[in-house]
């Protein structure tokens, strides 16, 4: 019987405001025998999420918080080096969710193959090809209610989520393609990559002004993964009937201090505007509709994509906070 | 020939914060000669509306402001006295939107004839049977989206729409529905009268307390007339999948400083909610179908109103004014 060791992330106290990295413990973990059913996996890739920031707290919300002393959970690739499991035999690419971990023993149901596509990494199962896409699609779609010509704003535009947004939107037929990120290369990605018409640093002003110059006739959709100022800014700029799909608030996820709401709600009621909060788990259905459409436009080269990789599961702590304060360019992943 | 004069209410200078006495002026106009297809109305009542406040400033809204010189425009029901038009005959009860005046002199195309309920004043086509019961129907039906089951929370549950709210979602098979008021006796009216399960004096502590404890097991529509606190709390009680239909806010109508939002409005995300703002402008089309419903309703003695009259056109600032400060029951009406 082989021996089988990985290294882990557990999380061991919440975390006030930004983590820290006392709030964290690295552990190896000595499996047992393999049973039968089960693989043993060894990573190539981990997502780090901003959903996961919210996990890390003991509030309610959609999933339960992470427990404290166990590895947090979350997307990762790999490949079995030794299967008990008919399914899934030595070498099988799969995706999981165990999360922060260079390797895992678990029962081959928790694991799921994927097909590999011949000159591209795994990873991409963790984003464009995977929830990141998955997220830009419904939210756009079933959230949004995205109809052909509808100028679209969306916020943190050359992260994982956003860089996928304004693509799919305009093959989805929006008009005009707005998006916000927070430093110049940014900005210029977003229009000669990733399909935007405009785009704006947030950092060179009042985000109200910078998307009122960007969106002179307004917008119908905003696409919110920032929340705060962003959010307000889309207030004033919807035109009537406008809906946001409010995907995540980054700014308020490290904060101690009360937040305040826009000072603008008021243009809910007098534009008719709706704001519809989503997290993935009440839209996978939408799954097969959007592989199907996305692999479409992957194969016809449709879609850009960038990653920032960061090796070394030791550093998946700072990845993870690099990838709050916005220094990943597209979706931020640790290589192990 | 006859003559003709009225008094009506104009507008002369937009209010900052509570509209003052300044703001307005009693003009008594001596109509021409009438014009073939023209009638003149006396009117009966006038409403007065929290939407008007909104009306009265100069900014982007689904109408336009108020033109300064002008009459406020409103809902108002009378009797046509002198008539050039074959459609309306002399005594025709007719409903029309010319607003805080005693009389009016129109072509017969701006006046509604409507059907007269004995025993029943022309004023009910004002509220219950008219844009406010529309409002309250139309809000819970097509706005939030309301299923059997759910628990319902109103704000200003004891006002025009409010009132109509309770009673039309207990007839549509809402589970548990409460409201709050701003009196005790307003509060006793809600559970004895307009059909609530349970209700508070939001100015008997902090809202967020008093809908939990009204609420333990959560919401799933909010009916918002309020916005301010009450929204905040409704964030707060709101299940996953809650969605607010929002009709009004009228904490901030009268508000010079900065009103803040929500401080949770990251409960969007994690619940999943939305909120969707209306004016009864986009869901005309219901009319019908409510008009119907109501009129069953109503026949069986289901649906229980109170109005609160204030006589004399001179009056009608004040009754205004009386009316966003919660002095009403139910509607607030002018009897001319």
């Amino acid at each position: 019987m082989t021996t089988f060791t990985s290294t882990e992330i557990q999380l061991i106290r919440r975390p006030q405001g930004w983590p820290v990295a006392e709030d964290f413990r690295t552990a190896v973990v000595d499996h047992p025998a393999l049973q039968p059913g089960e693989v043993r996996v060894r990573n190539e890739f981990i997502s780090v999420d901003p959903y996961m920031r919210g996990r890390m707290n003991d509030t309610r919300s959609y999933v339960a918080p992470y427990p404290l002393g166990e590895a947090i959970k979350g997307g990762a690739v790999g490949r079995v080096v030794e299967s008990a499991s008919e399914e899934l035999p030595v070498g099988t690419a799969v995706l999981h969710q165990h999360g922060w971990m260079d390797g895992v023993q678990a029962h081959a149901d928790t694991f799921r193959a994927v097909p590999e596509i011949p000159g591209l990494p795994l990873s991409l199962r963790l984003h464009i090809l995977g929830m990141t896409g998955l997220t830009a699609y419904v939210g756009l779609t079933a959230v949004a209610g995205l109809k052909e010509g509808d100028t679209v704003f969306v916020s943190g535009a050359a992260g994982a989520v956003g860089s996928a947004v304004g693509q799919i939107a305009k093959l989805l037929g929006a008009g005009r393609v707005i998006g916000s990120a927070g430093s110049a290369e940014k900005v210029t990605l977003l229009t000669e990559k990733y399909g935007y018409d405009a785009a704006f640093n947030y950092k060179d002003g009042n985000v109200r002004e910078l998307l009122a110059a960007a969106a002179p006739e307004g917008i119908d959709v905003y696409f919110d993964n920032v929340g705060g100022d962003h959010l307000e800014a889309a207030l004033d700029a919807f035109n009537d009937g406008g809906r946001a799909a409010l995907c995540g608030a980054i700014s308020a996820y490290n904060t101690t201090d009360r937040v305040t709401g826009p000072d603008n709600m008021a243009n809910l009621i007098t534009r008719g505007l709706r704001l519809q909060g989503f997290t993935l788990g009440s839209y996978l259905h939408l799954g097969q509709e959007f592989s199907e459409r996305m692999n479409g436009w992957f194969a016809d080269g449709k879609i850009a994509f960038d990653e920032t990789v960061v090796d070394g599961i030791e550093n998946t702590v700072d990845a993870f906070l690099d990838m709050m304060r916005g220094a990943n360019t597209g979706k931020m992943l640790v290589r192990v």
